[in-house]
């Protein structure tokens, strides 16, 4: 396993994680200072500053972007395809490693999640050519089950490996602790995915707090919560896994309070320390 | 598969339904008033008035005990061994068809999922000599993945038909949509459980809220949310079950707060028309 304690270089800051705290030139400028160089935006820190400026501002600094979040919801109706496209091309722009896909829950005014999943496997499919030919790898982000409903119909890494077999090159998984953690299947699953090189794309982390008080945005900051983070990393690394370490925290009441420096302060603290 | 649709013979009615709106012969009487022949009591109802005082009350009128909720919590620690053992007593006290298992999250200051898997299995061996020596039928509960840490370590029916195959007769299962609507593997996971007569033992509903508030406590009257709730019956029933369906909400700011009557009424309504 890779040794985190004095080397930060596989930290990557999801901006959802200081989302309250400054625009895209803020949030890389706070990483100066901390000396962190990889980076994973939201398509809204991009909006903000329009895509041609947020790569330029992303070149200037030489941040690695790791991953570009997010498209999917293709459950949403026929908005979805273009949005996604666009999410594509975004991706391309800022050379992430990744566009990360948040898939949707069920359709509106559905209760049909087995339909809600064969949409999601044809959204993923019709989107994968013009993926493929800009050269942007599609990241499956399964989330946990308290989402499915409204966010993701994939909410185990077996649906993930599942679709990845079935849908075949440039898409993979983004494995998050918080929404996998749980899952009795989680070590089999990792390491199905890592006999596939290249198919774990992402590898988040945060905490899952006790108690939890919010269904979205209680996150807690790693060390803070229940989830047994080197066991998870092992088995992500014992797959050849090389990639970042993203951390993404999303913490209304908490984490998204504090000073900026003092949140990347306690992320790098606990990068080297807890995980 | 049964129609419900004029006939509430088959409907249960879990205390917790109307938690805060009186004491266990409060709540048969306002069962006897709409009709509802059986129930599913908590224990805190239980010592309320102590265990032969519920009994008689029950016995006196005639409703059927479709469980008792709630032994487990094999994580908790060494009380857990004797408070199981009174919770099966408890049980065939007042005749319940069975009792319910929540199993119990992490051990305090664990973070050793597996391993609290391994407690819990341990736990239910031990627990059931006694339960099938005074004919007390355990129901594992598997609950939703995002009680994970602090109620429950069994998250899905796979776990659960792996720990029934494993420890044997006496053993069966709940089944609540609540926890289970989102499962991938539901379907496969009850014809599973089906192919072992007996083996679903209980058969839970309400619904899932788009959004929920609450991780524990924003569960949905039927047909309120997006859990399609024929479909689960109709796998249930193609097992062959025909036992009761109970209902239990969890619901501080909307059913708690309601007219027990009011509450009553809607079950029944629902009851026949959405489900």
């Amino acid at each position: 396993m890779r040794d985190f304690s004095k080397d930060h270089r596989w930290l990557s800051l999801n901006t959802a994680t200081v989302r309250k705290q400054g625009d895209l030139l803020a949030i890389i400028d706070a990483c100066a200072r901390h000396g962190i160089r990889a980076i994973a935006p939201w398509r809204d820190r991009l909006a903000e500053c329009g895509v041609p400026e947020a790569a330029r501002i992303l070149a200037d600094h030489g941040m690695t972007v790791t991953g570009l979040c997010r498209g999917g919801m293709f459950t949403a109706g026929d908005g979805a395809s273009d949005d996604n496209r666009r999410a594509v091309e975004e991706a391309a722009a800022i050379g992430a490693q990744c566009l990360v896909l948040v898939v949707g829950g069920l359709a509106a005014g559905s209760r049909d999640i087995a339909g809600a999943r064969r949409i999601v496997r044809d959204g993923i499919a019709a989107l994968l050519p013009h993926a493929r030919q800009v050269g942007v790898k599609l990241a499956i982000e399964p989330l946990h089950p308290m989402y499915a409903a409204d966010r993701a119909c994939v909410n185990t890494l077996a649906q993930a490996n599942d679709l990845c077999d079935a849908l075949g090159p440039g898409l993979g998984i983004a494995v998050d602790v918080y929404h996998t953690w749980w899952d009795p299947c989680l070590e089999a699953e990792i390491a199905r995915a890592g006999t596939h090189k290249g198919r774990i794309l992402a590898f988040h982390v945060c905490d899952w707090l006790v108690p939890t008080t919010d269904l979205l945005l209680d996150r807690g900051m790693m060390g803070d919560g229940v989830i047994d983070l080197p066991a998870i990393r092992r088995q992500v690394e014992a797959t050849g896994y090389t990639g970042p370490r993203e951390v993404e925290i999303f913490s209304k009441d908490n984490w998204w309070k504090r000073d900026g420096d003092e949140v990347l302060r306690t992320v790098k603290e606990r990068y080297a320390t807890v995980t």
